[in-house]
């Protein structure tokens, strides 16, 4: 069994972003040189989510607009979590309803995925540093 | 270590449906010969999923309503995704409350389950053909 | 490559409960030898969940009325699920929201995780027995 670990690291300009990562897990595949096997990417933070959808802008907006409706930022005194000093009551939320990790099946050394499926970094607490694991095992 | 792949093919009837797989994952383990190991399930479409739960109808009805409560199909304007000319905007945000995949232990030759967990497809703009990957690998 | 199997068990006081496992997660990965692998950690009921997320009591109880918001528990009438004889409709709704399962990285014989991930048990329909599944797979 091989097993290869990559972290990306992310520093988005706004609170919330969705940043296509589709082309950096491939990279980090190929560096594994595993050719079957899982690949799971996850975000190490809990204000985050990497989940699998579309490269269409509307639909990230749609996103947006959908999760701030789910779980609004504002008011701050909305959540607990915000006594502590932290303004991302709302963040954490957010990233539940968007998932944590995909994990991937790797065929003949590829991301073995659908016509549309790309991964997707989702930042709801952002304008910090922060990290995505990749992880692949397989041979 | 070994690994076995195969694509589950659907098309169902309605533009919302839900599709017990448990037997189809059942069988792809079985033809795997895997004893041991990890068995991911994944929609390859972004507008479908693919989750555990229960095989009762009543349950998969509330889901239907519940879903259309938290991402409803119309108006189709609601969606700034139905301007690319779609139709599906909903069904690209129900599919991240229902999840993309599932990842399943595999002891002792079978999917291992608590009582109650079977794996369902939830198709959300259907009537045209999709596939779910079923990727196992183990020993 | 190894294998590894552990089946957790919790009987939560009361009806939603959410108990921070993390703990018990690392002891299984320490009895499991693995040091290069995935850790699958996932509900076997389908009325409980397994996320990652903050050890922050405000944010555990920010969980529990904001999902109490999308999917109330009551009047018991709202889910057909409960005609069945079962007052728990509610409970599978939850669960889909929060996620069954979560796959760790495992790297250096360590759970590869960020400075605040901490697995959590939800539990969305409690005061009896219920298990959670340990299955690490790696070398």
């Amino acid at each position: 069994m091989k097993n290869y670990r990559e972290a990306l690291t992310f520093n988005t300009p706004h609170r919330r972003d969705f940043v296509n990562i589709t082309n950096q897990v491939r990279r980090a595949l190929e560096n594994s040189g595993i050719r079957e096997g899982l690949c799971l990417v996850n975000a190490m933070h809990i204000t985050a989510s990497v989940f699998i959808n579309d490269d269409e802008s509307g639909l990230l907006k749609d996103y947006e607009d959908w999760l701030e409706g789910l779980a609004p930022h504002e008011p701050l005194s909305r959540y607990r979590h915000n006594r502590t000093g932290e303004d991302n009551g709302d963040a954490h939320l957010k990233r539940q309803v968007m998932g944590r990790e995909v994990v991937v099946g790797v065929t003949e050394g590829k991301l073995d995925f659908g016509p549309w499926e790309q991964i997707y970094y989702g930042e709801f607490d952002g304008r910090r540093q922060k990290r995505v694991l990749v992880k692949i095992i397989g041979e």
